[in-house]
C-alpha cells in the first residue's frame, strides 16, 4: 500500500456533485469518464497527491446505485495505490482479508483494481490500484 | 484546502483495529493519542503524505459514540489541511457551506479544526485543519 490514490464519493446528481465539489475544494474538475463495465459516471479532482472520485449510477445495476439506496450519499470507498496488485492481493488473503474479486478488474482512470471486503475493515470498503502501462 | 491530511474513521474497539490496520496497510501505528475535550481516543498511521486516524469514542456522550450508534463502524471523515484555518472558513462561509463550529477548536495531532455540514457535502463530513505553530 504506497499511498491513497482517491476517495471514491458516492453522489445522486454528478453535474450539480462537480459545482459543489468545485466550490468546496477550490479546484476544477480535470476528468470525467463513463466506466460502463461497472455503470457508473465518474468526476475527478485533484488535491494534492490525491484524488477525488465523484460516483453516479447509470443504471439500477450499479453497485453504486445500490449503495445510494442502502446507505444514500457519502464515502463509498478508499482506494490505495500499490506496485503490483497480484503480489498484494495475495498478501492480504495470507493476512485473512477476504477479496471480493478473485482477480483484478478494470477501473477508472486507466487503473486494474480489487476490492477487499468492509467487513474485514471496520465498514470500510478498500480499493487496492494499479496503473495499467502500455507497452 | 492544500491536500488531504487525513481520513478519520470510527471504530468500536480501538485496540482490535489497530492490529486490524497495521495489516491491511502493512505499515505499524506511529502515535495514540487522547483527545479528551472530544471524548476520543486516536490512533495515527502513515500513508504517503496522508494519515489515517482510527477513532474509538471514550464516553456515550462522544460525537463518535453517537455516529457508532447510527451508522455503525465506517469512515468519519476527511479531513484538509489549510495554510489559515479563518480564510478558509470565511471562504466557505461565502459559498454557502454551513460550518459546524462558529471558531476553530483544538484538534488531535496539534490541529485547530473546524467542520464543515455533511449535508452541504453529499453527506461527507469535511474537516478543515491547521497546524499549530508554538512561537
Amino acid at each position: 500500500m504506497n499511498k491513497i490514490e482517491h476517495i471514491g464519493i458516492a453522489v445522486k446528481n454528478l453535474e450539480s456533485s462537480i459545482d459543489l465539489y468545485q466550490r468546496l475544494l477550490n479546484t476544477d474538475c480535470y476528468k470525467t469518464e463513463l466506466v460502463a463495465t461497472e455503470n457508473v459516471n465518474t468526476a475527478f479532482f485533484k488535491t494534492g497527491e490525491n484524488k477525488i472520485e465523484l460516483l453516479s449510477a447509470t443504471s439500477l445495476d450499479s453497485t453504486v446505485a445500490k449503495f445510494l439506496e442502502k446507505k444514500g450519499e457519502g464515502i463509498h470507498h478508499i482506494a490505495f495505490l500499490v506496485d503490483d496488485i497480484l503480489v498484494e492481493m495475495e498478501r492480504l488473503k495470507s493476512e485473512g482479508f477476504t477479496l471480493l474479486n478473485d482477480a483484478p478488474k478494470r477501473g477508472a482512470d486507466n487503473k486494474m483494481i480489487c476490492f477487499v471486503h468492509p467487513k474485514d475493515a471496520n465498514g470500510v470498503l478498500i480499493e487496492l490500484c494499479q496503473e495499467i502501462k502500455w507497452v
